[in-house]
């Protein structure tokens, strides 16, 4: 069966789509500016569960998503558009009331505003389609193809803690009675917070060469940027920064690496070093070579070709 | 249970929305053109049934009810996303080529360019979520809101043939084996055509004082424009354009003033009489008047309210 990036990339090439395929679409807006322009629809029981969330969680997530999406630009957010399914018994209680509460919340904090969307009944589950338009400046939009051989690899924040939390949840631990560690990872996977002020800040500078979210995965991610940027990459496995509270998990490697959803920013530099970048931790893990798709991981034992694993949804 | 128009009418309400409410948000672009950004979420067994349509049938639809909203504002439409959350079943088929094959030929049609979206698994229905980005000149958007008493009420088209559609399948019918006017009827609902060239002309020109796609129905249309112009309406029955496949239909009134889903335009215009709109045959079929909120239907029996009847989801 083909991936969904399979089918991605094969209606954009017999359709000569020119505009798909990165985290956002660029569009242009005015003399100083252009438009990006994002869609992420989160589907029951395959992009959340319901019994796991709270509605508040899941309207943060709904539009972190899409702002991550725009961060990953170099853009600001401004606009959003909500489109939601919603299976009756859920219209009937309380939890739209409370679902737009959560999303609210971050939208006031993120200065977007919501302009629009649908709401239909759905006989399934729910789904929503989360829609932000941004700003960026004219032709500063960071693409996923501007990343050449010799660039350093960044990473902001931790990586690991959104899939540990996904494990949690699939393994009986709920937000409501956690505490601690667990609480907190949890919290990773189900309110994730996007990286909106490093972002703008990378966009503004020019500082990125090249920018994804990390939402299918630390590999699957590099890996996209490799293709667009037709080059290779090589991480140091001792350098990517794990989630703090993985500590004593003996697979923190592969959730780190193949796990997704941490919603952190992954970024090429011309520079080794980067100064100013204070809003969000950063961190160098590797560079970009010349070996146009493979991606390395050393490790104390080597060097070995790492797949792009991650999340897939066919 | 509150409906999705008052859910709607209280969010913006509460939140302060002030963009939210018209077929399409209007946003500024730039010192000549604003945008109009609309999203339509399609969800199958609702708004579809796979078994009465075909996925090229479907994609055209997606697609037209979005340019609908956006020449329902006079605009042009030029963007547009797409995102859909696939069963397996249909994924592994060739669903969802087919789907995209009904798009992109209205998309190259109306000149509308596939710039993102997204792809998610579903393990319930198919639901599809249709944005499209348009421009209009700067502050000439033709909102619902810009009717005033004295003016004429004008539609597009004719009425009352979609929903005839949608009864016809129900009763059995299906497009591949009908024939004649059960067959046009059956595309009616299946495959609309949105009026784009009238629309553009309506807002170009300046005729549309106000304006608004007829999806809900005519009456419940009627009323969004009254509601939002602070107005009321008055309209004769004998004048309201009967789909000319409608003759031997009894319940043609019914299906003409409550069935919705024709996308033909409901405008309002200071002129009586329209020129020049050859695009469409354009229909007068009343005035507004000063009685808020009410709508009035002149039949052969004398005046009666029109009650705001037409599809609802909740």
């Amino acid at each position: 069966m083909r991936s969904e990036f399979e089918f991605i990339r094969n209606i954009k090439k017999k359709h000569g789509l020119k505009r798909v395929g990165d985290d956002c679409a660029v569009l242009p807006k005015d003399s100083n500016k252009d438009l990006v322009v994002t869609a992420d629809m989160l589907v029951g029981d395959i992009d959340f569960r319901l019994e796991w969330t709270t509605p508040e969680m899941l309207g943060h997530k709904a539009l972190a998503v899409s702002l991550s999406d725009v961060a990953a630009m170099g853009g600001s957010a401004k606009w959003a558009m909500l489109s939601i399914a919603v299976p009756v018994p859920l219209w009937r209680g309380k939890f739209i009331d409370r679902f737009y509460k959560g999303w609210m919340q971050l939208a006031r904090k993120a200065r977007v505003e919501l302009v629009g969307g649908d709401v239909s009944r759905s006989h399934g589950r729910l789904v929503v389609d989360s829609i932000v338009i941004g700003e960026v400046g004219k032709g500063r939009a960071v693409l996923r193809s501007g990343a050449s051989a010799g660039d350093s690899i960044f990473v902001t924040g931790t990586l690991g803690g959104a899939a540990a939390g996904l494990k949690l949840l699939r393994s009986g631990e709920r937000h409501a009675k956690a505490s601690g560690k667990i609480k907190r990872l949890i919290s990773r996977q189900l309110r994730p917070e996007p990286r909106i002020a490093v972002g703008q800040h990378l966009g503004r500078r020019q500082i990125a060469t090249a920018m994804i979210d990390i939402s299918d995965g630390l590999a699957s991610d590099l890996h996209h940027i490799c293709e667009a940027s037709r080059v290779g990459a090589r991480i140091d496995l001792e350098r990517v920064p794990f989630d703090g509270d993985l500590a004593d998990w003996t697979d923190r490697q592969t959730l780190a690496l193949s796990g997704g959803e941490d919603f952190e920013l992954l970024f090429t530099s011309a520079r080794e070093k980067l100064s100013g970048v204070q809003v969000q931790p950063v961190t160098r893990i590797g560079e970009i070579t010349g070996k146009r798709g493979v991606v390395e991981l050393i490790t104390a034992k080597g060097v070995a070709e790492l797949p792009p694993t991650g999340y897939r949804h066919f």
